[in-house]
């Protein structure tokens, strides 16, 4: 069985954004010679999201403004208790939960295995810091 | 290491559906020769989902009232930017988030190592046409 | 290729409740002698989750608040068809949708490969009896 771990940094400018992240996976997936096996994709960060779905512009706004609707922004305490702690982000962990940790994806002769529109997508909910993603290649 | 990977095509003629696909997998599982290992099954359309949970069609019919709530239809490119596009189905790229894009099985014993309810579904959030599902099986 | 297979059992007194269960997923980990390789943590049960998230008190009561304004509590048949078979727990099911059932986790020299924050839960929606999470480890 072969590996690799590699990991990325992505620092948003925006308290919200999405990054599609494909060309760094499937570079990564190149390298890593495994032509049969699976890549894990997944946030190092409780308030971010790796995620597939469509590459439209249109489409990332409605998700900002659905994500909004679902789990507002406040940085008050009296609205969520977690941000008695200081913190003003208790709503990106609960974005982060809609969206997702983390993806699975197949290689499938050398290569992501992908659908016709799928991208994979960086989400950040807490943005204007520097965050990790972690890529782990298994496979032979 | 073994691997085996099958493409499923489901074509549903609601616009929102479930189907349950666990004859297919653990046919493919079983197939694989794969005692222990893992098998990955997600669908390869962004307006579409594979989970698991309960076949009882009372539930089926919560699900789609419940995800029609928080993400409703609305072919209107007022309410979706993503219908601007031309598309009408911004509504089904928030429903295959919260339904999630994929699920990971653990095989154990050469079988699907499930508990007692779980099976698998795919989910259709605009159908009316064919769409894949990919299984991808890996181990010894 | 190595693999274990590991059940765990949880019985949590309330309804809905978190369970931080890092400790058993290294432990389990450990045992394995895998050095590189994959997790899979999944609840065996259609009515709770495995999730990634802080493990800060503040934060759990806000996620119980959020998830019960998403998919209320009602036992009566009228709200949820599905608990016209004689369930109650119609909500737990979509709650456990928005949660996850799983969590696919890297381990990188021997370790869980995590970022600063990240902590595995067991989520209960529907608790008050005994159910069991799978944790499977491949890799080598």
């Amino acid at each position: 069985m072969k590996s690799l771990t590699e990991y990325l940094t992505f620092h948003l400018l925006a308290r919200m954004g999405f990054e599609n992240i494909t060309p760094q996976i499937a570079e990564i997936v190149a390298r890593s010679g495994v032509q049969e096996g699976l890549v894990l994709v997944n946030a190092m960060h409780i308030t971010a999201s790796v995620f597939i779905n469509d590459d439209e512009p249109g489409l990332h706004a409605d998700y900002k403004k659905w994500l909004e609707g679902l789990a507002p922004f406040d940085a008050s305490p009296s609205r969520y208790a977690h941000n008695r702690t200081g913190e003003d982000n208790a709503d990106a962990h609960m974005k982060r939960q809609i969206m997702g940790r983390e993806v699975v994806v197949a290689i499938t002769k050398g290569k992501l295995d992908f659908g016709p529109w799928e991208q994979i997508f960086y989400g950040e909910f807490d943005g204007k810091r520097a965050k990790r993603v972690l890529v782990k290649v298994i496979g032979e």
